[in-house]
């Protein structure tokens, strides 16, 4: 039976968004597993009570469900130890870990700032006013204040990423060779932005914007042809 | 024979700070090899001529001549399989090397404001118009204006860490259980500082001071016995 993944839904439930959701989404095609996705909104919670906490992502294989990306990585390479393995070993996970907290600590910041309205207009209407009072709470000013000013925002993007654009002129994806954990991890990010916002994060033509097209092409454009809440 | 490591010397030959160097003298010992180190001032660049360029550090291991940390540290993987590795695998490697362009391009900055003018107070006199005017050059400002306030420099640099902070909490090294190539590359910076300046970088008793002084301790203390430029 596929696995089925509790992911985060916009206005259109087609429209999938959650940086840590598209993490397991990728995860899951990488091992060939697959998955039936269930939208969630912010006000549809409950849906997720039998997880014993509020978060997306979820899974659910079976008997067995596991909540939180990392932790979902984690149980795909040890429930399927035969299928390709998204960490190459221990040393190998150990470093996607620190990717998955670079991305989330340097880089969704800025990313979030630039597509912050895009991101607001395109979850359902039932949903605004919670996620406006919960970010306003957490970022301590208006959704509006907190976007600030976009090409700066870009160019702070583009300095977190520098270490990325310069790895890229020795190996084609984060993992090496082939694109594994680290790649998904940071690729959610993206993904988070494109599916909810037409503006440009990347330099056309750039090295990561180079990476940003491998990634969608991959699994068949399983990202690329993902629903967004805009006419690309 | 001992391998020979041509490593960056202050004014005093026996304090060594060049974060590169202490790369590779970690890695050195990592993989249980002699080294006999060489000491080369800023002014002294004509020892480096053997290896056709101008930068330590540079290995000389019997016939051979590597020069540049990185490609020391795949040829010693490379040359040297049967000792324990700097990179468990081809996926290791790749973020390893995320690792060492993130510590170039987003920690080498802030710490190097924080101890500059410790620096070149321990350089040869010899060495200090050659760097004063270089690195003025480079930066665009005098060595003093390039220094900002410390303060503001060591919250840059905590922001800056903080990837690596929350991922201590999983697991005591960058690389994992052990230590590895990652490591020493961040570690490499540390020592830069250490040895050319008593300012601290971190906060005591923190996730990353407590990393710092495993890294310390490894290998019977051979960073924490390294010479300082003052006294501790």
């Amino acid at each position: 039976m596929a696995i089925e993944l509790y992911d985060l839904a916009g206005a259109n439930p087609a429209v999938r968004f959650s940086p840590y959701c598209w993490r397991i989404r990728m995860a899951l095609a990488h091992k060939g597993l697959d998955c039936t996705t269930i939208p969630v909104r912010f006000m549809d919670k409950d849906k997720l009570a039998f997880s014993g906490q509020q978060l997306v992502p979820v899974i659910r294989d079976g008997e067995k469900i596991v909540s939180d990306s990392w932790d979902i990585a984690l149980y795909l390479d040890e429930a399927y130890p035969d299928r390709p393995k998204l960490f190459e070993g221990p040393q190998a996970r150990a470093l996607a870990n620190f990717v998955c907290q670079w991305t989330q600590m340097r880089i969704n910041l800025p990313v979030l700032k630039i597509v912050m309205m895009d991101l607001f207009h395109s979850i359902d209407d039932g949903d605004k006013a919670y996620f406006r009072t919960s970010r306003e709470q957490r970022f301590g000013m208006t959704l509006e204040q907190f976007t600030g000013d976009e090409n700066e925002n870009r160019k702070v993007l583009a300095g977190e990423l520098t270490p990325l654009r310069n790895i890229l002129s020795d190996q084609p994806f984060l993992s090496g060779d082939a694109p594994a954990y680290a790649d998904y991890a940071l690729f959610g990010t993206f993904m988070w932005a494109r599916n909810v916002s037409p503006r440009a994060l990347l330099e056309p033509q750039s090295a990561i914007e180079g990476w940003r097209e491998r990634m969608l092409d991959l699994f068949d454009g399983l990202a690329r042809q993902s629903a967004t809440s805009y006419l690309r």
